[in-house]
């Protein structure tokens, strides 16, 4: 069953959509809805919420083309955030709300209303590609001795999945050896490194740091970052780095500064029910207490101000973004939720240091509360994209996240993976969806190639995570195609001495699909437009001024979509390696059939 | 075309789902899920976020009947509101979310997730059937002379509508004329008689207030308060007045306090942009400038602490329940919003003079982010009441609210009513829809007699007003038919005095209703469970420990829908005067296919 949507009115808080998407409080926004002449409605109004209060403003027609009328709305920016929807005329009862989601017919809560921030924007290199290294993993430069807490492993030894000896195996990866590897990075197409936490820690993954105040001197210390940071800079490719902020480790200077002496200032910090032996953790876990966000002084050295570890890191020598790990649970404890006030004063602190900073938040399921602008800029989106997908191209399988979180996932058809990735994304305001950090995997989940099996499956999932708005995130390993089932496997060293364990195929591919993607403004910024969903096949437009493109994916052979030209235009070029399209001799354009496969055309105005 | 849903798993917040709906934050809290026998599901899970992070939470057999089986699971109170959904296996891909809204075969965002919550509950008497009284417009115990700013009218002349004489026609209805005729109001059924604003104020409608310090002598000052409460007392009818924490009147001591000197504090209760001249009021009116809510001494003067307006006016001589007026825009101000701390202070005050008062806000859309449980207890219900009713019953219809804040309502069938109910009480915590103010008319809309035209359809209208989770509202004079388009016309004064006016069947058929609801835990507490959705008839269930209601309402006549007996038990007592139900020879119940009707019955054990 294919359900086609071209003909239906249209809004997202893309360039088309909205001009500004930045508007000033205490002005105006406009704002434009795309009806095509072969929609039923001839009318709409925006419902605005101004102090609380529902507002109705009528649309004018702003324009006509050959396709579609285009209505305009002018908005009172009367609060920081402008929440609305679009009331049309027309539909089966003459009466639809147009929110985040899409179309309804009947009245609908208001999580889903578009949102429009007043909050400064992230800054414009924010949407290149990311990619994620987790430094212990990806290359060495230098043999180091292992720290005591270590089991050292040489570079080619399986990976410890399980026991205790998991975090401490330890394979000697550093930044030097990143910093060796930039041409191929940049051979990606990417704008930015995501590297797990590089301070001090007694494990491989340094989630539970011992200090914020240096690079672990097993990476290279301080001086390699610089020296990362500046050949980064170079290829105009952005470090972010990944702070916990909800946690350290047990070894941390601060904590054991409150272990030591119970009226130091550190032991506010924490939450201890009884000094010393018992305090709060992470899921239980005595390496990596809590912190209590409460604390001023917490708050002063870890993220508010310029004398912060967020403000200290940030700047021409080292990062340009932070990722916060479990933003999701920061400054949320029993009765004591602080987590808006933390991801806001994190944020203010780095646009103190520099207006070009970005701020990521790992998330797992619905974060729309903590997006509405004035905090984190974007998040994990496994929740509005990377689940859907998966369910979309999986085969029922156990456990795809770490930590048995979740169940079983099902294999679904595309109607209702689009409804999940409508439902999650239309309650995200579209700038916080457009710097969401997409993945298909991750050091947390199996490796793509593992979970799919199939290589043209994963060809579609890389095709998705490239087209789809959004940040796409590649996890160091993927675009070579390494292949290991289980969050820790995936953690596997990468094999710069096996050429033969390369899959040259996936690593061309990937370099075709993200180089695209880097000099286009529409699979960067372009809204997105649902042409046309069936079970196996998903057809879609990313639309920006100035440039349109097709995406069509599929997992399996299907009947042929077609779309009328008027909407695909009448002659199409290939992005990505794929056939150009041409409409047929009856007006109309026929996507390719075969599956699993992917393509996507840049089409000609 | 009829959707029957009954062999659908279900949850809500009800006693039988939910025992305890008042958990102690560090304890736990039981939910159970009712598996009718026909459902695929054969095992569930909860996932509950907890300190942000979601968790899954194994449900086990509790026990089983002949129609269902029981699952239960035990969940941790970690936070002071506990978010949590089910996650079913069976369904059309074997993987269902059950949460407020209903069944979902994908991924959806957490806005409708259940919840519950630990903040003290509302007190046993809030779900009282309403009465509301327009105080100018009830009755008159004597004759008063008219104020200076008043144009006097006699009980029966025409409502001015239109123009300035609007809000100046002066009836002279007062509180002693509300005590002359408690009997009829008891006779109703009624729980709470909401009263609009008491306080002097240089209109009718006094949501202008010149003082909050003493009930207006036009209404028989403080005095005639205290008999009024007396005397409801006596019939155990409790008094909710109406405040508006958002404006008051220009005439108002603070106001003029403010005006008179710049270096007043009560200067910095408004915005005033220019002083004295410009300052910032509702709807743009002068009449009505805006509170500061960022004012400590505004707080404590109105609504925090003891000396405060809010708590003076609650006790045994007075209220037990305030209504705040637009508490949807209460507190929220360009890029301030503070209205939550607004909710819960409020609250907080109240339950300082009472652990019994009961809160309710103004709310004209979805008010859900309000409703968490530690601010107000509930909301008007137009959102998820009163449009989608309105829907389902009104031909279309030029602006049913007043103020033209809402276009033309469409005509909707049942299925797009119930999505729309479900959809804006579905983000709702259960205790909020259980205590929000349902209303089919009120002093801001037509008369609902005028609204529909057929008096059948206005029996569906009551009946649901009856039957409907929340605590329903009956607009003073609705009960004898009044008939009167425009919502000041609405206003027109009771004709106590033209018994040839009244309508007797509507006033039997209301008493009957409300009379019923009065002894029925079910209709006052009770689950709602749909059983079929209809275009022209709707089916649904309110279920608690002991007693469950079968309620059956068309618009039109219709198919005859049948419910297995298995479902409906095999013997039925009317409640509302219609007739028993049996089960056929086929063992089916058939419900009456006559329409428009309502019918309720309290289903045999």
């Amino acid at each position: 069953m294919t359900e086609f949507t071209w003909s239906q009115p249209h809004h997202d808080g893309s360039a088309l959509y909205v001009p500004d998407p930045n508007p000033r409080l205490g002005g105006t926004v406009s704002v434009l809805l795309r009806v095509p002449r072969t929609s039923d409605v001839t009318s709409a109004w925006v419902r605005v919420i101004n102090d609380g209060e529902p507002e109705l403003v009528r649309a004018t027609v702003d324009r006509q083309d050959e396709r579609a009328t285009w209505l305009r709305a002018e908005l009172p920016v009367v609060n920081p955030v402008v929440s609305y929807r679009w009331l049309l005329d027309g539909g089966p009862y003459g009466y639809q709300w147009l929110n985040g989601v899409g179309l309804h017919s009947h009245d609908v809560a208001d999580a889903a209303d578009f949102r429009v921030s007043t909050y400064d924007p992230p800054p414009p290199w924010a949407t290149g590609t990311m990619y994620q290294i987790f430094p212990d993993r990806f290359a060495k430069s230098v043999d180091r001795p292992a720290p005591v807490w270590a089991k050292p492993a040489a570079w080619d030894d399986p990976v410890i999945g399980e026991g205790p000896d998991t975090l401490r195996q330890y394979y000697g990866g550093d930044l030097d050896g990143i910093t060796a590897h930039l041409d191929h990075i940049a051979s990606l197409g990417v704008g930015t490194i995501y590297l797990t936490p590089f301070f001090p820690a007694e494990s491989n993954h340094r989630y539970n740091a011992s200090t914020f105040n240096e690079v672990d001197p097993l990476l290279g210390g301080d001086e390699a970052m610089a020296r990362l940071s500046a050949a980064a800079r170079a290829r105009s490719i952005h470090l972010m780095g990944d702070l916990t902020t909800n946690h350290c480790g047990d070894t941390h200077e601060w904590f054991q500064a409150a272990l030591a002496d119970p009226n130091a200032p550190e032991v506010g910090f924490f939450f201890f029910s009884n000094w010393p032996e018992n305090y709060d953790c992470w899921w239980g876990m005595k390496e990596m207490p809590i912190f209590d966000h409460r604390s001023r002084e917490l708050r002063r050295r870890l993220y508010d101000g310029p004398a912060s570890v967020v403000a200290r890191w940030l700047g021409p020598h080292a990062l340009a973004a932070w990722r916060i790990d479990v933003a999701n649970m920061t400054g949320i404890h029993g009765d004591i939720n602080v987590s808006r006030e933390v991801a806001a004063t994190i944020r203010r602190t780095m646009a103190q240091v520099t207006s070009e900073s970005f701020l990521q938040a790992e998330s797992n399921h619905d974060a729309s509360r903590d997006l509405y602008g004035d905090g984190y800029h974007g998040t994990m989106n496994y929740a509005a994209f990377t689940r859907p997908l998966w369910q979309w191209l999986l085969p029922p399988q156990p456990r795809p996240y770490a930590h048995g979180k979740y169940p079983m996932l099902p294999n679904l058809p595309g109607g209702m993976v689009v409804a999940a990735m409508r439902d999650l994304s239309g309650v995200t305001p579209w700038q916080a969806t457009l710097h969401a950090m997409n993945l298909i995997g991750s050091h947390d989940t199996h490796r793509i190639v593992s979970l799919l099996g199939d290589e043209k499956l994963v060809d579609v999932a890389f095709g998705m995570l490239a087209a789809y708005p959004g940040v796409p995130m590649i996890y160091a390993g993927d675009e070579i195609g390494l292949a290991t089932m289980g969050p820790e496997y995936a953690r596997i060293p990468m094999p710069w001495a096996h050429p033969e364990r390369w899959d040259q195929r996936r690593l061309a591919k990937t370099r075709a699909l993200f180089g695209a993607r880097a000099t286009s403004v529409a699979l960067q910024r372009g809204g997105l437009r649902w042409l046309a969903v069936g079970d196996d096949a998903l057809t879609f437009l990313r639309e920006a001024p100035g440039e349109t493109v097709l995406v069509h994916a599929a997992r399996a052979n299907h009947e042929p979509v077609q779309l009328p030209a008027a909407v695909v235009g009448t002659e199409l070029a290939g992005l990505a390696g794929t056939a150009d399209l041409r409409s047929g001799a009856d007006g109309l354009v026929t996507l390719p059939a075969a599956g699993p496969a992917f393509g996507m055309w840049r089409l000609f105005a």
